[in-house]
């Protein structure tokens, strides 16, 4: 089988993680939200800092929180250069307090960075004007700034597969098989999907415990389109590393089973990536998936149940 | 032939439709408009819900109807706040009515979260002034919504493939082919066109009626460009699934063609594909193209009429 | 030698332009700005009206003539409006002439569209606040699509390679070769470029003038860099469809070079390709290209100077 | 090995710098930083003067900086307008100095350009209004620019690989080999990445010194992931180019390793690149590099220390 992606001379045993992964036992490469289990420090404070990638990952709410907050800081940074310029920082106001003034001088502050300029509060003198010329040009970068990120946000490839709860072994032709299942969450179409399946198993080596690692030949590695269900099967052959694994088997050698799909999202037509894991503890030893088609229904178009997606039964493994 | 998509161990009888859809009969799998024939259910509301994708797919009218429609919207929904405030919310007006309080209160409302602030209309109070700089703040963050969204709707690669209206069964050499012609109905250009033609048979196979998939060999398969039109033409030989077909054959095998085209187009240089079928009712048993080329005219250029690109005659098949 | 392009079975004398372009004889069919020398009609106007594509391969001038004409003409629409509503429309102003009217309603559009509001112009009655209510997202919207197509036009991938004036039939080892010098004219650098070039030449067939089509084999088709100049060439040995031609076989063929080049710019990361064309009336035949590079520096940098690239000194070909 | 470039009949010793470079001895060809070593010169200055480019590259402080000074110019330009117009062209105001009119004039353009229209300061005469009516359509266009210019530095793909500050020449089974040691130094993730290296060696030919170009296996060229480190390893067998080379050797033959890296980078799954070298001066004969891992760290993570990527411990080659 063919890897997904590109090889030269690669070495089989290795996709990323390298000498140090097979001798750190029992941590978990990839976590089951395809994210690395991996921390790295040492790196300077603002060589790692990314900001435009945190803003970027961050959830809606998150972000317009976050624009909302950096409004009113800018406002408040503002209103306290006004109040240290004075109360003549400003006419057409009568302010006699600290809070009056301060208020004033919020609002005036919104109506310039906001280029609203109602008018009734005006710059009262010379440095005042000047921080209002500052402050216009700081509003209206801010606008700039918040349409980049935003588009940018938006333009960001967004797949979205959802993966069977869990995996199982099931019983495939004359033998059994590893499998799990998948569906697109989004109504935009995937095409040209590749599936890649990749094991690590803890072997006694030399009476020392060692992770090897092993790509998984798979029944169907590639879909031309995608707009069902996919069940991706790897067949526990006599090419398989799993090959006559009892359930016992399966325990002891703690497999981790790591997934990485790759397609076409076809609202931008830009590759998308996905990662997704599953541990012995998520793998049901002897069932198989039910059905996620409804069957009954005679009509025009073929439906699937997505809520249906992790169902299995049990059944006993010859 | 070659796939235009890269395949490693696949199965050649499945495209992403797997068992079911050789189990559904007379099912039509993908719509002419390249849309798939298939109803997902159960996913859960929010997960399925998105609105991005919805703003990126509906037609401009209704993408400028719907900002407009919101627009509206956010100003009434300040308009009510500066209402339930009271007439003292906003100074500048003389408002004895209801409806004069509401004309005043929107108007105000549209003249903040657009920043127009022409000034005769003015935050009356603390609490006004507050929703005011919160008005300003959603009014600025909807510009760079919207244009977020435009670009979004600006960038999406819009190849327009023109199919002929029929797909033709054509004498070709000695034998027959199944041929259907396309024009690129953008100004822009295409490049690197690759085809791609799929065929569902209904067949019976132990008495019972099924579907089988093929793929169906192309006299060419690849376009270096794309300036004029496109005859895609399978022959009829020995190695088509239709070879010795007639015409009573062609209606009872009920054959769809499916059609999955991939180039590059020059103004962002994107890959862009298209989906397209036919099926029997669609498909001119007997006879072909008419000449789509001006060739009377002994310019400089190489002239097609488009209008004529559907234009056939019929023949009698051999 | 392997096409740039990803090829199946693909009839090696086609490659776009199909069985028309070898009959309409002495048509040149790309021109040598790269752009098809193709005319399309029958297209329903509102089709091929690419508004969208127009504007983004304007100039630079005629895009902000056309934006700047867009906002005046806008605002002149708005204008007619408040001067159908007539007087009362705009309060703060006291126009006794039409010109006075004009103005006024003019400028308060103006004022509107762009949201400055200076307030001394206000909207006077129920019918022009509304007026201003449309106007005011009209502006709005306005700027949102000026900014899309601003960034579309600023991230359309923009490769400029200029090409020698001339191509060469040059000495080369001990027979003959077809040359012609490029380089990158931005400052940006072009990874993996790859070179194509295709020759059309006019046969007598059967006594009947008649084109046929050739790839030519090339010295080196790949640069993996191109920081400095590219002379690309192709030997005339006896694979060449050249092989023994003379100044007089050359005149009488009318060859026609097409050149495709491919490359990756490094500032996106983007495919961007060029086009071009040599006819014999472009084509030295007996002269070699003069060096480009200046060989006199012995500084720290190889130093290339741009101006020579079409410099060539006659010869004696054999 | 194959190249991570697609290359069909490809000259082995060319990679973009041609026979000049193999000439102009000692010369080094790219630099540290990934830039080439290359001046071009001969270019009219308004085919090569690319703003865009320029102010894609340059750095965040030195755009704002730029943006700023752009915004200040603006309403100086337009300033001097009002100020030749004369005292009545901004009515609002009573200034009975230059400087007083000056400054405005200036607040004036500044509260036009910027939309914010407090109108206290107001257009005086037709002529003014005129120069209200451009400098506002300027005022939208720049934010637009701006906008357009922010979200194309936002997009341009950002790859930051830290290279080891020395490449060594180390103890590799029974031989030696050459390695260097790279991060990422983004906390986003890249994919596929594929390494190159090739050497350029000093020799004498003929009783001349000329360049060797090479192209040096690597023990893997490709990684799948790249959350950890990656060591890069040329084993100096005998394939290698520098198979028996003492540290004599080496020094004579001056080399240069030029580095090529290619990646996806998966917040917008977009391929980058890039590129590094090695000169004599910056390669340690005799070391090996310090483990990178946490290893004391028994907790769920696997952990790296990015500050020890350029730690090595000298050794003695066999």
């Amino acid at each position: 089988m063919k890897s997904i992606f590109k090889t030269s001379n690669r070495n089989e045993k290795d996709f990323g993680f390298g000498k140090i992964a097979s001798e750190e036992n029992r941590v978990r490469l990839i976590n089951r939200d395809g994210s690395f289990n991996v921390e790295r420090k040492g790196l300077n404070f603002f060589t790692s800092l990314s900001l435009y990638h945190f803003l970027l990952d961050i959830s809606w709410p998150k972000f317009f929180s976050l624009i909302a907050f950096g409004y009113v800081l800018m406002n408040l940074f503002f209103t306290s250069i006004y109040m240290v310029i004075g109360i003549s920082a400003i006419s057409g106001h009568d302010s006699s307090s600290f809070w009056e003034l301060f208020a004033n001088s919020f609002f005036f502050s919104v109506q310039t960075s906001s280029t609203i300029g109602f008018g009734h509060l005006l710059p009262g003198n010379l440095i005042s004007n000047i921080v209002v010329t500052v402050e216009s040009f700081v509003g209206l970068l801010s606008v700039a700034v918040i349409t980049g990120l935003l588009f940018a946000r938006l333009s960001k490839p967004n797949a979205k597969i959802i993966f069977s709860k869990n995996a199982l072994i099931s019983p495939y032709k004359d033998a059994k098989a590893f499998m799990f299942r998948i569906v697109n969450a989004r109504e935009n179409q995937l095409f040209e999907l590749d599936g890649e399946v990749n094991l690590i198993l803890q072997k006694i080596i030399d009476g020392k415990s060692q992770r090897t690692f092993h790509k998984l030949d798979l029944e169907i590695s590639h879909l031309t389109f995608f707009p069902l269900s996919w069940t991706i099967v790897h067949p526990i052959d006599s090419h398989s590393p799993l090959y006559n694994f009892s359930e016992k088997d399966f325990i002891e050698s703690d497999p981790e089973f790591y997934i990485f799909l790759k397609g076409v999202d076809d609202t931008f037509n830009q590759y998308v990536y996905t990662r997704s894991s599953y541990k012995m503890s998520e793998i049901i030893y002897g069932a198989k998936f039910e059905s996620i088609f409804d069957l009954h229904k005679a009509g025009e178009k073929i439906s699937i149940d997505i809520s249906r997606l992790s169902h299995f039964k049990k059944v006993t493994l010859s």
